[in-house]
Formats: C-alpha cells, sequence, structure tokens
C-alpha cells in the first residue's frame, strides 16, 4: 500500500523508468556474459563499452541483445527462417511490442546525432530520454532522467574519450554510470539490430506524417536478415539494412483512433509513397552525396504497413513487398 | 522418498493438479504485473478480476497469457509472422502442447455457459475441472478438485456479484480463491487467447465423433491472427475469431491408436465436412439466429488436420486452407 | 579478480567446458522431470539413463532436450510453423548458434559408433569430447576431459550394462557420472534430435571437404519435422529425418575467410553434389546394404547452404529443396 501522500506513477512515467532499468541490468548481464557472446569490454573515460562487431564478429545473440537495448527491453525480439524466394534471405528477425511508443520512439529511434571533433555516431537507446533534448521526445513527453543510462551506437570505430564525455555529460550523468553497446552496420550483430527497427520506422513515419502515435497500442514487425557487408564498407551496410525495411518490411500496428485520422496517413506510411522508392537504398545514398540530410525522409518506412483500427474494426494495408530489390541489394 | 503408504500420483491427476497450480501461480504475477500489460484488476465479491480488454485496450502479451491460463499453462504459445497472402493477416498464433488431453478438453475448452439472472458468458480453463459437471470431463476423467482455481472470461462486460458467487460454488472454492481472466472476442487480448484454441477444436471434434481421444499424445497449432472487431460488435468478433480457425488452421496430432480408428474419422476431423462450410462464419451464425446449438457441431475445427500415427508411421491430411473466406471476414 | 598465477581461459576451451557443464544441467533437470516430459529413467550399471522414446511416446519437449543436450546447449533450438506446399510437413525445427564448431562437431555429431557384443548405437554428445579418440575431434582441439558427462544414443533398444561400461571407461568417468538420452529415430522426441541436426551435416561436410571450419563464426539451420516412422522400422526412421536434411533443410553460415577458400568448396556443400541424391535416402540405403559406410559421404548434408562471408560481404546460396522427394519420403 502506498502512503497517501504519494500518488502512483503516471503509467508513460512508469514505462520510462522501466526501460531505462532494464536496459541497465541487460547491459551488466551482457557485460558479465561478453566472451560469451563475442564481444569485448572496453573502460572509456570511465564508461563501459561493449563492442559487438568493431575487433571482434560478435555474434547472433549479441545482435539480439543490442536490439533489446535499443528499445529498452520492452520488445520481444526473436530470429527466425524465412523465404528465400520473397525475402532474398533465409533469415528474419521478428519483433512484437506492446510498448510501442516507448520502445521504438523514445528509445530505438535514432535520433541523436554524437558529434565531437573527433568521433561521430548516430546514438540510440534510452539514454536518448535522459538527454531529453530531441524535439520529438519533448513533443511526445518521452524524457525521463535517469542516474545510469544505456546508448547504443552504429560505428565501425570505438568512441573516444571526448566522446564519451559529451554523451555522459549531455544525459546527466557520471561516465561511470554510462554503458555503451557499439557495432557497425556491417557486422552480424549490427545488422541484427537495425533490422530490428521495422516497427520503429513506421511509427517515426507516422509522427512526420502528424499523425497521433500515442495512439498506437501495439504492434509487430519482421524484415529479412541481409548479409553483413565487407568490413569498412559502410555504405553497403547502411543500403543493405535499410533494403531490408524499405522492400522487406512488414509492420502492424494496433491503434485506436479515429477512422478518418488513419485514412488522411495510410497510404503514406509505407516506403512506396516515396519518389526515392524503388532502387537499392546504397544508390539513392549515392545520388545524394551521401547525406542523409539530402534523401527524402518519407523514404524510411517498412514495405508493408498493416493499420487494424481498435475503435472500428477496420483493416488498412498499404505497400508492397520489393523481392527484385532486395535480390539487388543482398547479392 | 515417499512413506510406504503413499503411492505414487497417476500421470493424469498429477496433470490436473499442475495445470491448476501453473494458472494460480501465472495468474498472480498477471495480477502483479497488470499494468505492465495493460490490464485492469478488480475484486468482485473478494475474487480477483483480470480485465484484459473490457475497459482497456489489453495488450499481445495479455491474450499470450490468457491463452497459457485457458490451458493451465500446458502449452508453449507463440505470435509469429505469417504469409498474408495464404492467411490474409501477417500474424498467427503458433501452438505447441504435449499434453493435449487435459490441455485442451481440460482446460481450454469453453464448455461451461455461465447463467445468471445478471450475466453470461461463456467459461474456460483450469476451473471447469474443478467445477466437474461437464458429461465430457466426467467420462474422461478430467475432474479435479482444487482449492484455488483460475477461469477465463469471454465477455465485453465484467462478471457480476452473483456469477462470481455462483461460479465459486459450483467449483467448490471461496470467491476469494477464485480467479477470472476476462476479454472480449473483439479486444487485442481476446483475439489472440481464441486464435490460441487450433488444437482445442481438433481434439473436440474427435470426440465429438467417438475417437479415443486419449490415445492423442502430443500437437501443434498455428492460425492467423485476425484483427480485433469494433467493440461491442460480438458477432464480426466471434465471426473472424472462428473463421481463423474454420478456414486458416493447421492443427498436426501425433496419436498412438489402430490405423482403423483413424481411417474412421479422419476426412470428418477438418471443417470442410461440415455442410455449413464455405463462407464467413458470421453469415452462419446469422443465419442461425445467433445461436450456436442450432450450428452444425461438425463445423467447429481446424481447416487442415494433419494425423501422425505412431503406431504405423502413417500419415493423413485432410481439409484446405480456405484464404477467399478469411479476406471476406478478416476486411 | 584472477590471482595472477592464473591465466584465463582459452575462448575454445571455456566453450567444451561450457559444454559439458551445460548438459549435465540440462540433463538433471531433465532426470528430474522425466514424468512431466513423458520420459522413463533407468540405472543401468549405475549410470543415469534417460528413455525418450523406447518404452515411452516421448513428447516433443523431450525431443527438444535431446537436441540441446546433442548440442552441448550451445544453441537455441525450436519447433515452428512451416509451408506444407513446399516442406511435405506443417512443422519445423529451427537451430541457431553462434558456437557451431563446439556445439555441432565437438558435440552434435554422431561420430561415435558404439559396439559392444551386445549393444549397437550411435553415439552423440559432449560425452565424444570426452573419450577424444574421434580423428575430427583430436584435429580440431575438441578434446575435453570432464568429470561428468553427457551422451545422446540413437537407438531402440536401452543400452546393455557392458554398453554403459564401455563407455563410461573410454571417457574416462565412473559410470555413476555418466548420462545417457536415449530415443529410436522412429520416435517423436528422436524425429526432433535428428532433424535439429541441419547446421551440423553442414559443417561436417565442410570439414570433410578440407574447408578450414573454425572460420565458421554462427549459424542458422531449418528442416521440415517428419512423421515418425513405425516403431522398429528404423530403415523408414532413418530415410525420412535423413531426407529431411538432404531435401528439406536450409542452412546459413556466417563465416570469417578468404573468398577463395570458400569459393572451391561452396557448390560441393549441398547434397545435390552427391550423385546419389534425387531420391529417399531408404531407397539409397536399400541400394548399399543397409551400410552406412558405403553411401558417398558428399550426400549427408543440407539442400541449400547459404554462406555469407564477413570477410568480404559475399553471399553463395546452393542447392535446392526437392519437394517431390519430401512428399515420397513422408508419406
Amino acid at each position: 500500500m502506498l502512503p497517501a501522500t504519494i500518488t502512483a506513477m503516471h503509467p508513460l512515467d512508469s514505462k520510462k523508468t522501466t526501460a531505462h532499468d532494464a536496459a541497465n541490468g541487460l547491459f551488466k548481464n551482457a557485460l558479465r556474459d561478453a566472451t560469451e557472446i563475442r564481444c569485448h569490454t572496453h573502460k572509456i573515460a570511465d564508461a563501459s563499452i561493449l563492442d559487438a562487431g568493431i575487433d571482434t564478429n560478435g555474434s547472433l545473440a549479441a545482435g539480439l541483445i543490442l536490439a533489446r537495448l535499443c528499445m529498452g527491453d520492452l520488445a520481444e525480439i526473436q530470429i527466425t527462417a524465412c523465404d528465400n524466394d520473397t525475402y532474398a534471405s533465409s533469415n528474419a528477425v521478428f519483433v512484437r511490442t506492446d510498448d510501442p511508443l516507448v520502445a521504438c520512439l523514445g528509445c530505438q529511434y535514432a535520433g541523436w546525432p554524437i558529434q565531437t571533433n573527433d568521433f561521430f555516431a548516430m546514438g540510440s537507446g534510452p539514454m536518448r530520454m535522459a538527454r531529453g533534448r530531441e524535439e520529438t521526445l519533448v513533443m511526445l513527453n518521452l524524457t525521463q532522467a535517469a542516474s545510469s543510462v544505456v546508448g547504443v551506437l552504429e560505428s565501425d570505430k570505438l568512441p573516444t574519450r571526448s566522446a564519451v564525455e559529451t554523451i555522459a555529460e549531455q544525459c546527466g550523468v557520471s561516465t561511470s554510470n554510462l554503458h555503451l553497446a557499439i557495432a557497425p552496420s556491417t557486422s552480424i550483430a549490427g545488422s541484427v539490430q537495425v533490422v530490428a527497427r521495422s516497427i520503429e520506422t513506421a511509427i517515426h513515419k507516422l509522427h512526420e506524417l502528424k499523425f497521433d502515435v500515442t495512439q498506437i497500442v501495439s504492434a509487430t514487425g519482421h524484415a529479412p536478415l541481409p548479409p553483413p557487408a565487407k568490413p569498412g564498407d559502410t555504405t553497403t551496410g547502411i543500403g543493405r539494412t535499410n533494403d531490408a525495411m524499405l522492400y522487406g518490411a512488414t509492420v502492424t500496428l494496433w491503434i485506436d483512433a479515429d477512422d478518418g485520422a488513419i485514412d488522411g496517413v495510410a497510404s503514406k506510411v509505407p516506403s512506396e509513397s516515396s519518389p526515392d522508392h524503388g532502387r537499392p537504398f546504397a544508390d539513392v545514398f549515392k545520388e545524394y552525396d551521401y547525406d542523409f540530410y539530402k534523401v527524402d525522409p518519407m523514404l524510411f518506412s517498412p514495405a508493408v504497413v498493416v493499420i487494424h483500427n481498435l475503435r472500428s474494426g477496420k483493416t488498412w494495408r498499404t505497400g508492397r513487398l520489393k523481392t527484385d530489390v532486395l535480390i539487388q541489394s543482398f547479392t
């Protein structure tokens, strides 16, 4: 029984705290089991670093752990078999969450470009809520301080001392309470981790389309696991993992909203709504001089999006899988 | 070491007790984690109530818990991806059990119409074994008293005080030892819970066909997860979840029996053996004035049934998936 | 902190020890839960025996436990749904490991023909590392003494006292520290256990082809679960489980090697590279007078093999599924 003067925590605040706590606990176990999952550990400026793919081949298990860390452990994530004729791969990543808002936008979205004079990486994970500076996080009440935080970096270099100090400072924690997992998109773990972002790309796109994403109740996502690219070939690494989303991902969203609000966005959510759709992402990226900010933001979304509206019982299914582009990209 | 005067428990009795105990433990955890899985909790006439879909949107996780409660936790149940071209859905529920008799007929079958002057629901779960009044349970030695029981109700209303008291009394427990989980067929959790009944429909049909179901050793079942219907539209809710069974479920049974006994029933087990087969269940239901008892009982069974006879090494595969009806039903 | 005089264990030695320990722990739990998973337990010459399919029908759960015991619990193993039109079965076994060398060659490969004057079985599991006599184990540094060991036998008879004593002696353990799980290929558990060998067949074939298998980093495998054959009909039992591999298995390997080394073997890894490919294994077996040693060793491999080379980002996909032979074999 709570003392009368303490009010129960709001469910959203509770989830954000859960995400921080769960990721911290999971990271601690991953450090302990680092050798088992073929990861290396480092201390950089007193922060704990888990290398899952830079100086090690990493593992599928490490990829699943990185994916869970990214989502504040608020999702079930599995590697499964899939049909090569459809997906140009025999393996897929299936994700399921009942907390898509906190798991995907609060935690998983790689919305923090970490830039110091000697390091760059896109940052994701619950640490973004502790930093709390991204406009989306503020708008959606997804900021949440924590005394200890977890972040995931997509990079082929370990963070520098100054990068670690910058991250810790912006998150309001001491470096000794900063936990960073890192893998390049060209590694086994990196490919798993990125491909686990199917739901996130759908929800982020819906947010860009001004849909009220707090109405999204539950979600599943399924996308093929691409072959890791050659180490150092980041363009191919980013290309293949993005293609797995754009041309191979199917996301189902259970939403509680007015039909009209869904009608207004449903056809725009899948990647085919973008004029850049239809060819491998690496080609698009090259055309825009490898500058993410020049790529049409409407491109970043799943191939197929299914929306079940709990309020009306109606279903929208938009987009399509494009096996031909997956074959081109993965081989 | 057991004292010499105590004989070891018969395996069937042991399983029935396990089902009660496991469901009680799982329910207790679900109550504790209710907020996490987006459920509400109530005390009605001292009984513990878990609302997974009436005054809450519930969750996929809650649906899995309800499904496990229904089966006395004697099965592995998973949400997986599936092929939309075949199933008119991108998600499916896969069930596996080595205790099909106790899990499906002893517990999961919704064989108890709970009727008071102010409440009605179909009741399932291990509490039915404690009540022990259904003919099937008595015939198959599937009755089992317990000091504390779990039941699952498919309803869009919370049970009344008189309903709770009636249930407790018939189960031979005090209301404080009665645990009820509840969700409408139109909810997320309700749709998961019903679609997890694929094996049960096959086994119940076999029992109706006078096949000795104690010969069924192990089983798997797979059925598409339909979109939840509009709240209050119970006909569509029941229609879609039944169609997932009748036109989308594949059940595999490992049986230890004489070939002749299987030959006599194999072609009758799948739903296509019923004259009511071939159109959405909601249409059939309407035609029979929404009276379940007028519907051909032979209709309630999976689309495809595979029987492996351990005794002979022979396999029977009967029935077929009907994508066209699934499309009609789910959209 | 380790004392200064103790050097850390080499990762490979650590994995081998983990495999022994994990299998011992898992076996102990299986003995405790034997009734739950429909197994019988015996003491033969003081050794602990788990019968999962001789005098019992066993279970799917027991099959998964046997498969995990075979692999020193260094893999994730699941029963899933699969497409009957492709696999002539509605169920499949999916395996994933980041330790393919120790799990598959060190433990799972059935490389020990256990022969006494009154017993014969093929032996697999971590006990083979403790025996350490197979040429492959010695060559690949996969020998590892242990004070307590687990083995899995494919047989339709319980081991005799002399067989147990021979096994214990060759493993360097007392019979009381020998743990043997056993099931015929014609049983439920036996069929699951054999079909979980998809990755192993690929890696063993690569080793036969003189490829340096220590370069294999991670792997997944997927194969249909065949119907158990009639008890005593070992030819059909072996036939169906082998056909599930030869004509139904897809294995993906993440390898860190030179492209040239893979180029030299890729087309030879799948079963179609053997002249004996193309008809049910039982027919081949019969033609060679039921003598395994006369069958082309190049036949024992998955239908489809996918190799992702981490070093170059290149992918090789060779072989093909043969549904027609699966249908012939499974029905």
